[in-house]
């Protein structure tokens, strides 16, 4: 499965705002809204709404996370192949709020492409994004965790550490798509990423905690086609 | 929610055996075992299964997890309001394959407290059942780590060490449900484990790596009806 | 090995007041207060500091941690023995920044026993320090963790949660040496403790961060003697 | 501070035949080898043992881990200025047996780099070594898991792999030390490794459970040399 570029990824994490029957509804708009501009919109809800949701709506839908294991004794734990069953094509690995260690990674990464998922690596600064492109996933999205959930975008607060960051990774991974995160909350922030040699956005509070959840989704993708 | 005892826990673990649509036909039989004799019968499948399972079928679901968390930011991780909304009505808490610190286990009994969920909090030896049930969840399961899987009940290969459990726990816990695991795999380890003093078990490959997987939880139930 | 109470742990963390040279320091002053009141003074200092502190004094050395290990292959973790073989009388287990599986703890509490090391568990509330007490360490320590490091001292501000953590602790475990911590920064903070029914307390930044430790050291002895 | 290549690394992990004065024994004949020979080795103790061996040794003494911490409320923790004051210059970092978190390795490279120790981060295979490469430590050691403590040398049992892990770091990082390890435990091993690509390995029960643990090391430190 390839993604088409520019792309939103809007992390549900675990707001109360974006659980269940609400979880639901963001995921509508966002098909709504990737459909009505084209631009590609993945939504990442908590797994116990990820069936209903990927039944539902006919965007992406990733995990927030897996667990670097084979099925069988593993209580408690997210088998990449029960998260594909119900319907996710890929996966967060090692959010800055869920961090995994190195080796932990690197089999993330292994198993998202024996089982035909997209794994979208965070990674908390320029050096971590470099490490983590040269074990080559999918995606690295690079969020500085200082910025997260302030709604101060790093794309305007730290243009040089985006750049610094894309430098970094293109000198270790020619093809990986980039994103960046953290604090993203309005169309501009998309915009300005995307002129700073990101190919897109993950995004949480800035979506999630919105009043109209739809109108910044709708904003966001147009100032990514643009 | 009162349960009725003796209570039969089966933990779905992550075996591709009880993933997804196998999932809920394991769980369906758990309900036709446990209608058929009145035994109550838990199933605690991944969390992704939660949704659909508590639709199907009328038995208690538990999450096998579940994180000390408030709503909010924290990606990748289970929310007792997610679980709740999707349809479990309890969760296992520090399973021997998904342990926590003893902060979080005591926050984890507070959380389902607060939010009306079953709490059964997993120990591996006396002292630490002992330990857990000063705590007060509602049901403490006492595994040895080393027969789990082994298709070595601990009722039968250690007897004496389930004694011990019940005693220690009850020294300190007057009311707590005690279940006791690891290598459940026969009927006769069922009915040793109420002998000795506790009110149920939790299993796991006993059930789930069965040929017949409704013939056994028959047979475990009728056990413990006894 | 039994100590006599009351008790004063000096717990030195990572502070820079109270590494190396200055942690030699920091252990005489508290020898010396000790030996001038009489009053039991334990350091805690950090594990590359232990020997020669333990080779410079003559009161108890604690370490802050150890892991649950046997020697083998256990690269950069902490071992009984090798803390033993260089003057450690004891170690702090499970402190809140240090926090360990439940598991671990008791594991913890087995290995010092066995190696004939004083256990001292820290939990983080009347709760926990039940859970930790019916696992029969040799000292229990209860600290809230909001009060760490702010210089309210849980004996002022909340004794009642003292009251009934000795409570909860006694209906559990008759012999456990109870102490309090979190913001014990002044005498009084000591005789109020002790009053509540602990029998001393575990101090840091309240005695490393003061300009002149000794002085304080005198006074908090002087008012546990009390 | 660089380091002369060919090294070798004693990792001295936690086994009783280098533990306390065991481990000051074995430093000693370690340095008596690499002052006959001319071959840097450096020795790893356990933290409680670095002071009294950077004392007594003029040989490289390493940590066998440190936190990404700051001075402070780190109780337990091991804090770089700390093992820095008792004599250490470098530290291991991501050991197999002591992993850590991406965040947390690339904290640790910029720590050792701030407070001038040389950084040695392990990896468990080519492509978690490449990602270590682009985080720029001092020296990048790799050691495929199941191999360590086998005796059965890396760089014997599995050629291709060492070399498809040098190629892989030289292509992000052409000035990383590359070092091997994982069952080492033969003169050979050290020079297969070397032809092979590497500067070195990284050795711990191949010397440590030897009988004559001099002898060994002394054949290691000549095989280094031609």
């Amino acid at each position: 499965m390839k993604l088409q570029t520019p792309v939103i990824i809007v992390n549900f994490k675990t707001y109360l705002e974006s659980t269940g029957q609400r979880a639901l509804e963001l995921a509508k708009n966002a098909e709504k809204a990737s459909k009505e501009t084209g631009v590609t919109i993945i939504v990442a809800p908590q797994f116990v709404d990820i069936a209903r949701i990927a039944e539902a709506v006919e965007i992406p839908v990733f995990a927030q996370h897996i667990d670097p294991i084979k099925p069988g004794s593993s209580t408690g734990h997210i088998l990449a192949e029960a998260i594909k069953e119900v319907g996710a094509v890929g996966t967060l690995i090692n959010h800055a709020e869920r961090q995994l260690k190195l080796s932990e990674i690197e089999a993330n990464i292994g198993i998202t492409r024996e089982k035909g998922l997209i794994s979208c690596v965070c990674a908390n600064n320029p050096n971590t994004s470099a490490g983590v492109a040269a074990m080559h996933p999918d995606i690295v999205s690079f969020e500085p965790p200082e910025l997260i959930g302030t709604g101060i975008a790093v794309s305007k607060a730290q243009p040089q550490i985006v750049t610094n960051t894309v430098n970094l990774v293109r000198k270790v991974n020619a093809d990986v798509t980039i994103l960046c995160g953290a604090g993203v909350s309005q169309a501009e922030d998309v915009s300005v990423a995307l002129k700073l040699g990101t190919q897109g956005v993950l995004v949480a509070s800035g979506i999630v905690k919105a009043k109209d959840q739809y109108s910044i989704l709708r904003a966001f993708a147009e100032a990514a086609k643009r």
